[in-house]
């Protein structure tokens, strides 16, 4: 079905006035279908569809309001579904847009008539307690917890995290969560199962299936969330196990699947996920990328959030060392744009050599190195400055696991051009998602040899693309209609198992790289 | 959306051999995707719709049983839902077909497969406890009763009929109620509005207006009906208060709608209820035709069961009666087509004068009337021959009634034609639906003027009609489009108010009629 661009069509969930002659002798024609018969000239014929549960407050409300008000109605793609009657015009009609993320959960209320974001609230995710990475949290569904299973609790906790959200969003805008119309929830597949209550098995073992890519739309009560009983709850379709739908988001916020010439669309987390494509086709794939780069290794590692240090720079002469923290905080940690700038910082000092091991020698490092148990470890912030009043270092291990994901993250970026066939410098956009996007030195990176050594220019954050993407299909009939065609489109390749990947993975380990032609703007420190 | 004849598309419910590829790393689409994938070509390209609680019982059985087997489709009229899988071919598929009558539900198990009834059955309505007639009904769904509402045991109780109905359709046929994949439920407005809970304190007030006509199909779980979770729920559309589904039902299983030559349809109950059309035009109205013909207002009246006298004749110069009993039971009272036949045959044997009252001075008379309490009584079968020892009276008090029921009934017939500008004479049929039909002798109302005075063959008795339309809904894809087609063709006239059925009324309190030249056929035995 073509939807028509009428800007007044857009919303997931509409108002419609509705002004009907009271029913009499001669016209004795049920309260809901005279009500429905009316709307249906608002929806060009179209006959809405009113839930059984939904109908004794509909007619009702309509009769009460002497047969005139305001018709709620959901646009479910397939069909109109009248949903909800006020005898008033609402000030407000709001949808919530969801990123479901492991760590955290971001939200945003949109009111559905002007299209404007009202609020945004973030929430850790409930399920941290069963396990903080995702893989963790999989083999926990499938234990039994009295008579529970892993995973009735998995799904209790991320629907009690998301009514948290909804309370805290609703009360902020005066509203209650029960008026709640619409809920779109983007997150990664194993998410998008735990929300739905699926069994996550398959999603890590080969082929790595998932049970459902693209659920059909459905009423909040059928999940039993608290919002609106009618309320559409609609989940961004995912493409494979590692592949979901906060990346749909990002393909449909950043505009990739409309492109005219080819760009790219990196996301990262725990695992690195990679569209290539333009409007006429998508190539995506997904691949490990390590923990480092959300902070979540380096012993000091923390997420993108106040105190976190999130750029540095180390002077290639002196080895002084200047950072600044999110918020301006007392430094408590190191975040994933931190963790690229230092070790960038740390190779062009000559601190650490290409291989990324520590060069004690290096006047640079004077005074700076520990000898810690297991490892030796730089000092980034000394005890006097932190908020802890304990050092903040980054030791080798930490600097070997990010060497491990920014190797995978360039494999990755490498094996899917070449197999499209496209290379790094026909790439007119790079868009770079999530707080990695956001916080990111792209130069830092390039250094390091984990992002093609390309203009700056050329790489765009989009930020929370995910919520982003959340938002539009809130909002924006068309949206719908793309992330609809994006799933069927996009040709998923599956890296884990992919030859080529593990051949340039080897070649990746090194900063920038074992063929330092890919990388002629970053200084080589090797013995060529 | 034009349906297609094909004899394989004709089921509300229906399977589909499924074949796929299991999914592998080249091949990574979700379970239920991979499902929906293929199932799709089998529905020409329609994408099935999967119910959140399905999407888990689906996807597993699919995988479990190797990416084969056979999918269940519900085709409602929004779309395909695919509903469940078998890994096996089943024998049979089943959906019940229930006539919702006010006293007795009657229901029948029909294969989806084969279009076969399995089984019948038949249940008293557990509402009557809380009235025996509607009225008493929608009053008391207004009180309260402890923590719950009038509505909300009427409710209960009706589904606990359906709920008993169920179990002993399915165990006769070795099924489980859960195997039940379809309910198509016909009834009367007020019934169906206590069937899906709904208010119908305004079904009895003027203008007499339902909360909903049209209720769209839902599933049994969002009513709580114990049958398969998915199953479909279809109930028929009424056209007004005193117009229910029942009567749809009749003019779906008649083909009133399709007839080329302009027809009737008789429902008789505690109300009659009257259509005339063809296919190109319905008109329909109801009106209070009183219990008498129900056999639920003569003191020895009772339904067309076993014991009911149904049938008797009295020789008009003897004055000697004989009888027949359904079953040929000792007897046990009268039902409605035995009391239009007393009355006739005492009309004919001059006992009873043209305004129906007891002429005691009549020879035919002698020996066989009462003095009761309140009036005079003749005695249709004397104590020793019935089965409680009692004799079987009908008084003047139970004429009269009858009197004012036929003559009602004539009126609504005079006054729809003659409103439609049709005469009796152009009637190709007159199809007579329920028990009334079943057991009536049309010439036996003729002669009271209860029916016009036209050849017996234009008569059609149509049985259970509810019930037959009921089941068509189950197994024939043109009978759903006809059910919504009819319901918004019937053009529907309020007889309670109507000034032309009121005069006509007064000329019909007479037998056969003040206007003795409507019945030829009719020896007039007034003081021409």
């Amino acid at each position: 079905m073509v939807q028509t661009k009428r800007i007044d069509m857009q919303s997931l969930v509409k108002l419609y006035h509705i002004e009907t002659r009271p029913p009499s002798l001669g016209d004795n024609t049920g309260d809901l279908d005279r009500l429905k018969k009316v709307l249906s000239g608002h929806l060009r014929g179209q006959n809405p569809v009113v839930p059984l549960q939904r109908i004794a407050p509909v007619a009702e409300t309509f009769r009460h309001a002497g047969f005139k008000g305001y018709a709620v109605v959901v646009h479910a793609p397939g069909g109109p579904q009248l949903v909800d009657f006020f005898a008033q015009a609402p000030e407000m009609l709001v949808g919530m847009a969801l990123d479901l993320g492991t760590t955290h959960l971001e939200a945003s209320l949109v009111d559905l008539l002007s299209g404007k974001v009202l609020a945004r609230a973030a929430v850790e995710n409930g399920q941290l307690e069963f396990g903080t990475d995702i893989l963790a949290r999989i083999h926990f569904a499938a234990t039994k917890v009295g008579k529970q299973t892993g995973l009735d609790l998995l799904h209790e906790r991320v629907l009690d995290s998301i009514h948290t959200l909804a309370v805290e969003l609703a009360e902020g805008t005066g509203l209650k969560p029960n008026q709640i119309m619409a809920l779109c929830v983007s997150g990664n597949t194993t998410m998008a199962h735990f929300f739905l209550k699926q069994n996550p098995y398959y999603l890590c073992r080969e082929p790595y299936i998932p049970v459902v890519n693209t659920p059909d739309p459905f009423s909040a009560s059928e999940l039993g969330l608290d919002l609106h009983p009618a309320a559409i709850v609609w989940v961004m379709p995912s493409i494979g196990s590692y592949f979901g739908g906060d990346l749909i988001s990002g393909i449909i916020s950043s505009g990739l699947d409309q492109q005219e010439e080819t760009c790219m669309l990196i996301d990262v987390g725990t695992n690195a996920e990679v569209v290539v494509g333009n409007r006429d086709w998508l190539i995506a794939c997904a691949g490990a990328a390590g923990p480092a780069l959300e902070g979540g290794v380096a012993r000091m590692g923390m997420r993108a959030a106040p105190g976190a240090i999130e750029h540095c720079t180390i002077d290639p002469e002196s080895g002084r060392i200047e950072y600044q923290t999110i918020g301006g905080a007392p430094a408590r940690g190191i975040c994933g744009s931190g963790v690229i700038d230092l070790v960038a910082g740390l190779y062009l000092a000559r601190i650490i050599d290409i291989r990324g091991k520590f060069r004690p020698s290096q006047p640079q490092a004077e005074g700076r190195l520990l000898q810690q148990e297991d490892s030796l470890a730089y000092v980034v912030v000394p005890a006097e400055e932190t908020e802890l009043g304990e050092p903040i270092v980054l030791s080798q291990l930490d600097i070997d696991a990010l060497m491990r994901s920014k190797a995978a993250m360039y494999s990755i970026l490498a094996t899917i051009t070449n197999q499209v066939g496209v290379s790094f410098h026909d790439l007119r956009q790079i868009y770079v998602a999530g707080a990695f996007g956001k916080h990111i030195s792209p130069r830092q990176a390039i250094v390091l040899g984990m992002l093609p050594d390309l203009p700056l220019a050329v790489y765009t954050p989009l930020g929370n693309s995910s919520l982003a993407g959340a938002e539009l299909i809130l909002t924006d009939a068309s949206a719908r209609e793309r992330c609809r065609d994006v799933g069927a489109k996009v040709t998923y390749i599956e890296l884990n198992v992919n030859q080529e990947f593990m051949i340039r993975f080897s070649g990746s380990r090194f900063i920038p790289h074992t063929d330092h032609a890919l990388f002629p703007s970053v200084p080589f420190h090797g013995k060529s």
